[in-house]
């Protein structure tokens, strides 16, 4: 589906109408930020996705709860995951929820609470009491990339982006800011996404936008496989624009959509570029597959493959181990049908060796980016997804680390 | 279950009676040894198991056809794995049988043969048909360590090993020669496993016999998760040692099946032990899951876990990322009853950090090998795996080779 290219516009989060952020160093890492904070001036309609790990962190519990209310606030910390802590990490999770509804007067259920860093140790609540007041003084509406910067952890570069659309003669617009997936120190890393927008929106229509978004964006990366326990993705209108109430039978809803799978699609593709370690970002790409399910399986297999990784990253165009990949990921398959593909190079024909030079399959794999083509030939099934290469950088970030 | 000890031997492959072996250069390579011969004297009976990869090659499906016949021989070639190669590469497994049939004054069918290198590109005939007389003519009834060494590729070292047991006053003996799972240059390497016994069996005992071994060794080891299009254990019986037939309902059978396992496990461990870069091997044992399914589901989703594999590489005792693991594996799980153990320290109870301090975590961690222990405490089921590191080696291994 070719998608309505959509208007970026400078900012972030706080680029809609009525939504302030701040982001500062409140002590739970040494130097660097690691609280966040994003503020509706109206309580504002909240839908959000999370992580589908049987383990997930005290936060994502509270926010599962809390994101049936209208949301006044999302208050991030980086650091510490308050993961795999227990009953005491849900009461910290509670408490951090009970004092930005303090310096947010409104009801701690009115409050989302994000966490990532360290899994397994309990937050340090006094710094985190002390900082919420701090954090919700700096309020700006115009901290959007503050706030992209400050829930950042390995991510090389603050992840964030803004559109605005005309519906009904209403501008209104969208801002997101994400960060990394992949792993960080000391613990796992996280991949969270916050979005604003200043149309007002019903609940459901707004989850139902997200999940779509969702599914088209972010559940499409792979950076090393893992999944982490605090995978978290907000979404909050306000209705400051004005305009009509969009839901999912309003004629511009379709735009509106597109606008917010776009936004998470660059995020998304962000997220892998800056993978960590990564210096490849491999679009995988699977078509006549037996249906679309069969076509996503061997997507994820094929850019999971550390096989298929570790060749990326030495620039070798080894079908050997795509086609090897193909065959063990459980999809229905015919050995003999299968095409591979680099960018517009192919590779392989009828499942075996095409003429192409392996000069022209080897320029391809040099680029920073490339296309990955595998045709099944058994049907109309299709899938995408992004991918990195794995090198010695992801080794050594995620080795020479000692807790 | 204690399996009875049993009583290892010198030799390999040969060590059982009744059975020659050679090994030599014949040109697919450039230096190193790459064609292997195991001969019996009498057509002995034939077990086979298989890699499941849909993707797999001409010989593996040659011996899916040959391995029903009584066997007088196997036929290894090492440098290309005649894998995708299409109808010609059929063609030529079925010459490399006829040829070597000739050689040992037998039928095609009564020949297995086995390839292991080189994805995609057609074997040099002329030189493997040329190759196929020179090593026939090198058998030799003491030469079961030169096969072992004929069939390596990248690895470090032969793997072979024979034992004898006493089943009703007859000494039988058993041999075994592996070669190592890992990448390999340039393309996908295989693990392949021969098995000799002179002791009489018939062919559904052997299978069954063979079928246990391999999911109790072969199938329980994780070197990067991708399973190769060539992987094949074959088992030959002849009789030569005279004694009783064997057979599922033999009061001995449960000792010969007991000495099969261990060889293939000895086998296993050694091959995951030389895996390429391989600094560790790890032993991961689930307990306590709703079932023997889950078990193995968590186990190796563990092993397979880039993340866990880096954090041994660093002897990070990082048990985050290990019950992020179990938490994704898709079996049933309740995150506050999982424990975690190193060796016999506890690094995680019931979903938390236990008392134990860092430093000896770290100590088990610093280990060649060692075991993660993972309870559930959800029901009966169990599995183990061993699975190893992963580190520079291994990225410069499958990274640096171009084709």
């Amino acid at each position: 589906m070719i998608m309505k290219p959509i208007k970026l516009i400078q900012g972030s989060v706080t680029a809609p109408s009525g939504f302030s952020a701040a982001g500062c160093h409140v002590g739970i890492k040494k130097k660097r930020p690691d609280m966040a904070l994003l503020v509706s001036d109206q309580p504002a309609t909240a839908a959000g996705v999370f992580t589908t790990n049987q383990v997930n962190a005290a936060p994502v519990k509270l926010c599962r709860e809390h994101v049936k209310y209208a949301c006044k606030g999302i208050l991030v910390n980086s650091g510490n995951a308050n993961a795999c802590t227990g009953q005491q990490g849900m009461q910290d999770a509670r408490d951090m929820a009970v004092a930005a509804a303090e310096a947010l007067s409104c009801k701690p259920e009115n409050v989302l609470v994000c966490s990532t860093g360290t899994i397994g140790v309990m937050l340090p609540m006094d710094t985190v009491k002390a900082g919420i007041p701090k954090v919700a003084a700096e309020l700006q509406y115009d901290a959007g990339e503050i706030f992209a910067k400050a829930i950042m952890t390995t991510d090389a570069y603050a992840k964030h982006a803004a559109c605005e659309l005309d519906i009904d003669g209403t501008t209104i617009r969208i801002g997101i800011a994400a960060k990394g997936a992949g792993m960080i120190e000391p613990n796992m890393a996280t991949m969270l996404a916050y979005i604003t927008t200043d149309a007002q929106v019903d609940v459901e229509s707004l989850h139902s936008c997200l999940k779509h978004a969702v599914d088209k964006s972010f559940n499409r990366i792979s950076v090393d496989g893992d999944q982490s326990t605090n995978d978290t993705v907000l979404f909050l209108a306000n209705g400051a624009a004005g305009g009509p109430a969009l839901s999912t039978d309003h004629p511009g809803w379709g735009d509106f959509c597109s606008a917010v799978e776009q936004l998470c699609m660059d995020m998304a593709i962000k997220i892998v570029a800056d993978g960590e370690g990564a210096t490849k970002c491999v679009r995988v790409e699977v078509h006549g597959a037996r249906n679309d399910e069969d076509a996503r399986t061997v997507a994820r297999t094929v850019a999971r493959s550390l096989l298929v990784k570790t060749s990326w990253f030495g620039c070798d165009p080894n079908w050997g181990r795509v086609i090897d990949a193909v065959g063990y990921s459980g999809a229905e398959i015919d050995e003999n049908k299968v095409d591979i593909g680099y960018d517009d190079c192919q590779a392989v024909l009828n499942g075996m060796r095409s003429s192409t030079p392996l000069s022209e399959l080897e320029t391809v794999l040099k680029q920073d980016s490339f296309t990955l083509k595998i045709n099944l030939n058994l049907g109309q099934g299709s899938w995408f997804i992004y991918g990195c290469d794995c090198g010695y950088e992801y080794v050594r970030i995620n080795s020479e680390y000692t807790t």
